[in-house]
């Protein structure tokens, strides 16, 4: 029995004249058809049809439904369809049935009281309402003003990031270098023993087999006396480090941070209400002060962005000033894993020996982003309160089959493997990079000296408006890079003025001959506004 | 040529006489067989058995070390290995090399200034050293009170849940019935293209996809109008519960809880340092008040964990006395997928015109508690707050092959397909559940009626020493189910005597086979313990 619209309005008004034993309203009380198109099934259709004309008065609480053979007839439903909007309708207490009595719209005398400021149909008395907004918390509003002032440092967007020829931002490893089909087989096993055992890693703190790998690696390559026990999975470094923020430094205290610094380590200080207060960081790393604070981030191994290494003074000093003022530690080993020429420089970690460091890694540097993999290397003492903060916002472990595929993958020696290969992939193309900003705008750009991560910094030689200048140029051109200004910290570091632009050219989604392209580009571009002398007609080949 | 543990014993003393011009101590001031046998690599060695001689103290500042030619004579090493070692101690400054001058333990002038609180060596004086533990948070020690408070309301552990022959604490949905080959396939395939496109999902507020569908989902199913923009894809449910909590309660201030209560709800209010009120749940879901409050957790479809529906008109009064408060109201809809005898029933935020409601739903539920994929449905000006808050511990999504495999699930139709399979399998093992306990053991438990989720709620009818000696006795037998005590809030309603002992029974990770053995053990114990009259010779059938 088809339904058309017309039907449907015309049996509507029958339906309410039948009921209501008057004229019925021009407009139906119930939206049948407009449901029944939105959501396909009759039922379903009925049900919010009616639902919808008593929450907004259409059908007063009361008031006698149709029987539902009367319903079907009309409608064209089956009994049971109606009988089934019925029931859900008397679930949740829209309607109620007597035993041989029909059905009727609720009223106030259904079970639960009124309260004394909503009418009778339980409507909110007009006077008492509030015009404001709900509230958000002083951590939310911390955490926006945070995050407003991040994206307020991000340079003007010149270009979109899609439509670059050669963009230097980093991404991270690119898929043209990552063993996708390795990893991707590595995974696939491991979906296939969830699916075989019927096994979901229900332990917090991740994935045991993973937390072994990783403990052994740090033994081994790293230096840090550690345990799988000590080591708890997290969906990235970034989890690891608000979690930790949130245990380790209080509302109203101080945190030091390295200027310039990673964006997110701001964000959760300023989560958290405290105070960041950033220090220079000079050739051999953050400098020393003897600071009344509780809490310090360092990237020991590799300062973020900047790449300098933090000499073994400092590191003691360090350590020293922690044992003094009884301060936790984080230090952040952000991409430390690729360094050229077989150098592994060891954490600060391995030189703590009053448990005063926390120490943060991620395999989302190493194998791309897309792989929510990090972890804390934890004291003793703070092994249950981050197992229980990580279990607050994470019951069971996220990306089970991914832990147990990068356990496997490491246990198994393609992680180091992997390594090996990319620690001479990743130098080339981090020489060919030096080389070209060196020999094509040396003259412009100062490469600070680092001799690891995915990344080279670099600062800039003119002044802003020329660099303002050359942005634009280069992206007209279809070439960009990461503006370094937004990791200074002037505001943490009293307002002092930004020690001039820096860029910041990632490298490990390129190659040879992409990053070849990109520094020539810019070549030309700074010859284009004359900085450079470059005969134009044969393509340039010398500099002032 | 082969080291052996004696010859570098010997060759180290005379390393030591040589450089010292004096009789080398007994032990070597280089552990370098140990680490050598440690790390299996000569530099990485040579590296770590120097550098713990210098921080040990056992090289002292400014001493001069052997040249590289003497190190790769004496340890068999070659020159390039020693060197490299020299130039990883030499990067993170523990020594100095001065051209033809040779190689020197770093002293105190190198860069950077000595604290004056640390003496000559860089090591704290004794007399500064504080004796406490560096200290934890106030939201640390909130939430570790809370968890441990979790923790005393569980039970006994009478048995290893592991050793059950049957249990009935429930798991969520058994291997035995979710289609993993084809979820296995679905996600197999997401891999696949995630390698082909090197696309990662870089929203922080999950994959578009996945996010149109559940809105779509929505709107058809559940009646809730809203766009794709307003769902956040979290981790689960419980990530969105505590990011909204962090986000909408303040310190100090009131949340509305059910009583009983989902554990989780309660930790997350705790550890903001907010107070949480549990209000009584009678056959209409939470009983109703002008409660001085800015936040509300509810369970409307289905209360967790008694499975009783919020009446209709509760709803309205929930949302006039979230008007009249200007609160917030968190919907947590958490199993309501499993209805049997097809009768969704509608989420509040359906009803929801002034954005109030924030609904929260997971697919753990559904799919199993390994897959960690939630949401929430965000009134719009709560859109950015939570994506902010969201990613702050996540930058990037997690999961994102999983996210995209769901997405292509459910605009496929698998899902709902799989859905309509298991509202006819789990209403089958809920009958079978449902008549066994009252048939068999109706003497002693209650079961409240509900008609959705994968458990049963049945309060007991003997007094609790009773009940604690049939956990004993079932136990014994291999027979268990989750204590309701952990779910009331006895603290929140101002140590009201909790209503007597109750009982969760899942039944989703077990068969009707498994579900009578159940049962019928449970009757046996009771037996045994002399309350049910059975014939035990003849296995049993009569009850009194």
């Amino acid at each position: 029995m088809a339904l058309t619209s017309e039907k449907i309005q015309f049996t509507l008004k029958l339906l309410v004249h039948y009921e209501r034993q008057e004229a019925g309203p021009l407009s139906s009380p119930f939206a049948y058809s407009v449901k029944l198109a939105e959501c396909g099934s009759k039922h379903l259709a009925l049900y919010l049809a009616v639902r919808e004309a008593i929450t907004e008065g259409r059908l007063a609480p009361g008031e006698r439904l149709p029987s539902t053979r009367k319903l079907a007839s009309l409608y064209g439903l089956s009994r049971g369809s109606a009988s089934v909007a019925y029931e859900m309708l008397t679930a949740e207490g829209f309607v109620q049935a007597g035993i041989g009595q029909g059905t009727f719209v609720a009223g106030n005398d259904v079970i639960g009281g009124r309260p004394d400021w909503a009418d009778s149909t339980g409507t909110l008395k007009k006077e008492s309402v509030p015009q404001a907004a709900p509230a958000l918390t002083k951590w939310a509003h911390r955490l926006l003003a945070a995050e407003a002032d991040r994206e307020s440092m991000l340079p003007e967007r010149v270009a979109k990031l899609s439509e670059a020829t050669v963009s230097f931002v980093p991404e991270g490893v690119g898929s043209e270098w990552f063993p996708w089909s390795e990893w991707k087989a590595e995974v696939a096993s491991q979906w296939k023993l969830l699916g075989e055992t019927g096994r979901v890693g229900l332990e917090k703190e991740g994935c045991h087999e993973l937390r072994q790998a990783i403990a052994e690696r740090l033994r081994k390559e790293r230096g840090i006396a550690c345990e799988a026990r000590q080591v708890v999975i997290t969906s990235g470094s970034m989890q690891a480090i608000v979690l930790l923020t949130q245990l380790l430094l209080e509302e109203g205290k101080t945190a030091i941070v390295e200027n310039p610094c990673y964006t997110g380590i701001r964000l959760a200080v300023r989560a958290t209400g405290a105070r960041a207060v950033a220090q220079p960081v000079d050739a051999s790393g953050i400098t020393i002060d003897d600071w009344d604070a509780g809490l310090l981030f360092v990237t020991p191994t590799r300062h973020f962005p900047t790449g300098v290494v933090l000499s073994y003074e400092r590191r003691r000093a360090l350590l020293t000033w922690a044992a003094r003022h009884n301060a936790w530690i984080i230090e952040d080993d952000y991409d430390s894993d690729f360094r050229w020429g077989g150098r592994p420089i060891e954490p600060l970690k391995s030189l703590d020996k009053e448990g005063r460091v926390v120490y943060v890694g991620t395999f989302s540097r190493s194998m791309g982003a897309g792989v929510r993999i990090g972890y804390a290397v934890l004291p003793d003492e703070l092994i249950v309160p981050f197992s229980v903060a990580k279990g607050l916002y994470d019951p069971h472990p996220t990306g089970i089959a991914e832990q147990q595929a990068l356990a496997s993958w490491m246990s198994g020696g393609g992680y180091d493997r992997y390594m090996r290969r990319m620690r001479r992939t990743f130098g080339k193309l981090e020489r060919k990079l030096r080389s070209g900003i060196e020999e094509m705008i040396g003259q412009l750009f100062e490469v600070v000296p680092s001799d690891a991560g995915l990344h080279l910094y670099a600062k800039w030689k003119l002044d802003d408006n020329s660099y303002e200048l050359l942005v634009k140029e280069c992206a007209a051109r279809g070439v960009m890079w990461k503006d370094g200004a937004v990791y200074s910290c002037a505001e943490e570091a009293g307002n002092v003025q930004p020690p001039g632009k820096s860029a910041i050219f990632g490298f490990a989604h390129l190659n040879e001959t992409s990053i070849d392209k990109g520094v020539l580009t810019i070549r030309d571009a700074a010859a284009r506004l004359g900085w450079l002398n470059i005969d134009h007609a044969q393509g340039g080949t010398a500099h002032a």
